[in-house]
């Protein structure tokens, strides 16, 4: 059987999505692509010879042959679409997040579970290979069982300011990954979380009101601590790394690499920088979770992240973020 | 503008083209696909949407819009092909090799010559970034004046005994990739060659006429000396790199791997295989070469890898094999 | 000139020191050794053809013509032994820690000061080339302005429980050398302590009073947060590194091993475990800090490692574990 | 029982022995020095507190207290100690070379003979842990059956051209070193040797009448094929590398690095330079190989490193300078 697949959103995302979905997925049909700019959705079409291209998505949600949609547009349009999707019957991927706001997020998924489709939230390292092996290598006892988690978690350089003032800060707009991640690779619900958090970057964010720099401890229900070390700025690129280490071992990833050539020469031993943007070093993950969510509705499996893993990670920044004012471990049963 | 193109041949490298150029490479419409197993070609287009399938690559060749062909056929077609799309008007990119046989290879050149199109051999290797950045490191001094290469090439696991027979044997069926990147790295032409090779892997191999496991040494004319370390089995996967040594550095390059994980445990500290496979290890050179073939085509460039470098490998192959049965240093000269 | 100088205490670390002073430590003379062990003086005198051995240390302290001491005996003894020698006037290299009791800290400190000698504390990982290394990195600017500063330091195997019982417990038997080296890294004196502590590696640990698994967050006067991760028991062996990131960049240490060897087999990519033995894995550092305390002595150089350096990682320690009982972030000043 | 052994020459490998010697060597008592710079022996004497010290090695072979000598003189001192040493009934250490000339080296044997003695070559690197690792590898099983190996051996700098004009040229006197390791680690003797040479560091070589950067391809009697690369000058310093390939997989060494730091900026990710100076980078060795040779003597074992093991390496450096005069392979046995 094939799915019928529309995707909303036609930006960078959308993009690689509709790429994948034509050429590298499965059991698939790329039908439809939407965009409120009509252009950008036509020249995709065109591009990848879709045959359908819509500035509203409704036409998509209209129509009876496409099964399943892929948010990929703006995140203040998030929790609409996926409403209105789920009451169209499709099936839902949604990039992250569903919402910032809690109760707008318990209504979107008040109406999922109503309209009993399924829905994917696009938490894409999940599916990154080397998450996924660290993930592997704590499921299968190949590190024993877990005892503390280090998540390096650092962006090349900070966004706009005018980004800042709107995206919820940087617990919610940059940690929110990684509090994911450390659900993910513990398997346990965080309960308490303590932060230190400052502004070392750049003045600017803080006068924004933010800070872009933090060291975040979790305690998880099972026992283990993790760590979130974040910084708007690493100068060296994108850092994403990961250690956790348990009683039978330890695994660590390092960064990707666009090449993996030694130099040697009279100064040092040097190799060139890691992959410096996200959409590269995170290609191989947006392909995987597709096919996932494409597998799990074409054969009625459970979907690997859920709308209830868009929902926690919302509360532990908003706990990291209270720790950070008081200066003291807050509790996640104290949010919500 | 936008170049029309076809592939010819449906198979595993023809997918991995035909997919590039509908998703990943500028400029380009991929107008038709043939091949001799006409499923396959429809398969392909429908999957990939393209317009034209058919059973004839005569039908693209006969066809006015197309500007350009990519064959992908079997080996032995390659030379009728290329003749036929040269005599079309067609510019070409063909996968290597052109032939095995001299003169069929310079019959096929001069019709190409003739004809005035272009010929690109798929050479893909030198389109990979790690090979890519050696060769940087090489032509902008990184290194300061080459002195030594060597290239380590091991296959995976042998070949069947059926394919070793008619292959030409390893030197022109595996070491000419090896060929190709030593001239490509010393950017010289080779004029000796001394080989030591033998049965270490399989003695059906040499029941069937052919070694295993080669280590053969070459001068070039800028007086640089390179080795080539072919081996038909690595039990821990397709080993390949390369160390350039200069007078201001070396450059060498590590394998690829399918994650950046070290798992450290009681027993060691361990890391995965690398990439196992041709064409997950040289994905990204598949893109990259035919993206610099559409613009060298469009913006009428010279091409980066042409119908003579088709043929000079096979002329290192036809010596290295003589010095081998002979057990002296063989002049280039000496073959052709 | 040549210092001479007398080693106190012929156990384990006793005998580096003796050995190091006798072959590769520049201007002094070893002239005596004492253990209250008669035999043990005396063998390693008679091997290293020291012309003094006796069960007494007064016979060196009572010595006019030795002009230091190295005291390498029982903790329990140091600070009697520190005392005594400053009023003998002699100049000091004491092990690590001076006492675990502030008060007598500060009793022996006062002596110390009043005597006028040089006292130079054992905390030899300073010493140690990898974070010498990263503490260059720091002062050079060559990763900018440190912002955060991670230490992993893990046990291979926990220490008997009759040792736990009487050490003083994690935070001040191992921690302190992490307290030591955030200190010297950092450059700054830490303000608060907030620490995460448990049983995960035997039970026994936690029913002798202690835990064997710790996280700890330092926050810095000059703003900078550190971790330190620790553990009785990584079973990949020794796991001393420190990560360090800045403004300009970051800095980390791998463990170290005994060889530089990678094998690769049909299973995976491999190397040996890490040196397993501080004494191994810290080998220089003993030969260097010696070597630097004989300079100051000799060149009346202040000392790098001072008394008071030998004080404030008991402190830390001493609110490190309040914090892990009170589950909340300590003030230094707090504690003393 | 202990070993009372005397060193002859105290210049800067006879140090070295002598340190080892009196503090880190089992069952060994250095009881005299000598070197023909008296003041040299009197120094290290004073020192290292050892009784006796003298400019003439006749009183350490005179003594009959003296069990063994280590030889670290002048190179061309050896073929005339060793044999005033073997007949006055003394255990040899003797550093490599032997000698250059094959009929002195044959005289110098036959005189150990007779005399019963034991004679170990000081070639060191066989003791060293990379390469012991490797030879381990081999050994065991642990990468199969061997196949192909591949050593890089490059100096950080080259010689004075005073020295090369007596050195007995690259082959003898660097290539020397690399012989024995591949006879070491290949378990079998070479039977052909095949050289390619030229000048590429230094002109002042060449007219020297040497060469500075060469490959050497070595055919062995057990089928493997091992190559040497050699050069005189690499910028980044002393490159000591091994790589052994076999049917089980493949071992390869990194060379030696005075810290496991990485360093990451806007510019590159990058370590430190590899240990520059043989002595630091092969200081287990020196240790390793006295205590085996001191085991050997006491316990009447026999010694790793043989007169004949010091006597091949010659053999072969003659082969490979023939065979780059000569432009092809050259059999051991035309040499002798």
């Amino acid at each position: 059987m094939t799915l019928n697949i529309g995707v909303i959103g036609a930006g960078r995302i959308g993009k690689v999505h509709a790429e994948n979905l034509v050429t590298r997925i499965n059991d698939v049909n790329l039908a439809a692509i939407a965009d409120v700019v009509p252009e950008s959705a036509q020249e995709l079409a065109r591009r990848l010879r879709v045959p359908k291209a819509t500035a509203h998505y409704q036409d998509i949600l209209n129509d009876p042959n496409i099964h399943a949609v892929a948010i990929c547009s703006a995140t203040d349009t998030h929790s609409q679409i996926i409403t209105e999707a789920a009451q169209a019957g499709k099936h839902i991927f949604c990039e992250k997040p569903i919402d910032f706001d809690l109760e707008r997020i318990d209504n979107v998924l008040a109406t999922v579970e109503e309209a009993g489709v399924k829905l994917q939230i696009g938490f894409n390292r999940r599916f990154d290979p080397n998450y996924a092996r660290v993930k592997q290598a704590i499921v299968s006892g190949e590190i024993g069982d877990l005892h503390l988690l280090h998540i390096i978690s650092r962006d090349p350089s900070p966004p706009p300011i005018s980004y800042i003032k709107v995206s919820g800060g940087m617990f919610l707009d940059m940690s929110i990954h990684d509090f994911d991640m450390a659900r993910f690779l513990v398997n346990s619900e965080a309960t308490e979380v303590y932060t230190v958090a400052s502004v070392m970057v750049d003045p600017a964010i803080g006068e924004a009101g933010d800070v872009d720099t933090a060291l975040i401890v979790l305690k998880f229900a099972n026992g283990v601590t993790a760590t979130i070390d974040n910084s708007r700025q690493a100068v060296y690129g994108y850092d994403q790394r990961v250690e956790a280490f348990g009683s039978g071992g330890a695994i660590s990833t390092d960064n990707v690499y666009p090449n993996m050539a030694t130099i040697s020469t009279a100064q040092n031993i040097r190799r060139d920088l890691p992959l410096n943007f996200f959409m590269q070093r995170y290609v191989e993950s947006y392909l995987n979770e597709m096919q996932v969510f494409v597998d799990a509705v074409l054969n009625n499996k459970p979907v690997p992240v859920t709308g209830y893993d868009g929902r926690v990670p919302v509360l532990m920044g908003l706990a990291a973020k209270q720790s950070q004012l008081e200066n003291r471990p807050v509790l996640i049963e104290e949010i919500g």
